[in-house]
């Protein structure tokens, strides 16, 4: 470890409460064999699972129903170059129950690209089983007292 | 199409454009045999290549040297839900040639997570092949003019 390093790794459970003071984040898919990155508006549930909320009909479902997902969110300030970056992985799955999906309707996280007319929403649950994350403290702030 | 679709399709011309006003995207790679998410600093050359600066001795340099990386940057406003995200896929190369090297340290891109007693930045380069964005336009504004 750099003596001076500004990078500090985060538990588990301040990654999960730093991805819920962010309303949007990135899903991570495979498209045509290739790496596509989608930013989705999501909130972290009580009992800790991710709820993203995306437009029906992108091809974004069949990708990611039932497989492993990334999910990434950060918030980072260019000014003071300070911030964090939280991934996840964990199964991602189409949520198709009636009621869960009418709950979701009513008080879930609304899809970015809502709008008039547009498509109905789809909703993801991720169940996280990898979590980490990193803070980047203030320039000389060092994390070592020595 | 959606008749009130809010999304826009962006030129690659734009996406570049749009890559060039933030100093910070995110770059895909794969860990653990998982796809890893990282921010890092980068700029979009005049000749329309991204180099990236990371810190060296992180694992991502054999991740991302002679691959085709997936690197993701964006712009989104919360309140106003708009803003712009643009995917690029290409070939990555860790800059090894000395005076390449010597250029960037002088006036390249500076690690975003870089502090006194940080090791050397690594810097990547990305040659864009595919370049594909999306622009998120204010609710009410419709794309058709019917």
């Amino acid at each position: 470890m750099d003596r001076d390093n500004r990078v500090e790794s985060l538990s588990e459970e301040e990654c999960l409460h730093l991805l819920g003071t962010v309303p949007v984040g990135r899903v991570v898919y495979t498209a045509h064999a290739l790496p596509a990155v989608l930013p989705v508006a999501f909130e972290v549930t009580a009992d800790g699972r991710l709820v993203l909320a995306l437009r029906q009909g992108v091809t974004v479902r069949r990708a990611l129903d039932d497989t492993v997902a990334a999910f990434q969110a950060d918030a980072l300030d260019a000014a003071t170059r300070t911030g964090w970056s939280v991934l996840v992985h964990g199964r991602a799955q189409v949520v198709s129950d009636p009621a869960l999906r009418e709950r979701l309707l009513r008080t879930g996280p609304r899809p970015w690209e809502d709008g008039a007319g547009a498509a109905e929403p789809m909703f993801v649950l991720i169940l996280p089983e990898l979590v980490s994350g990193e803070r980047q403290l203030p320039l000389g702030r060092s994390l070592l007292k020595s």
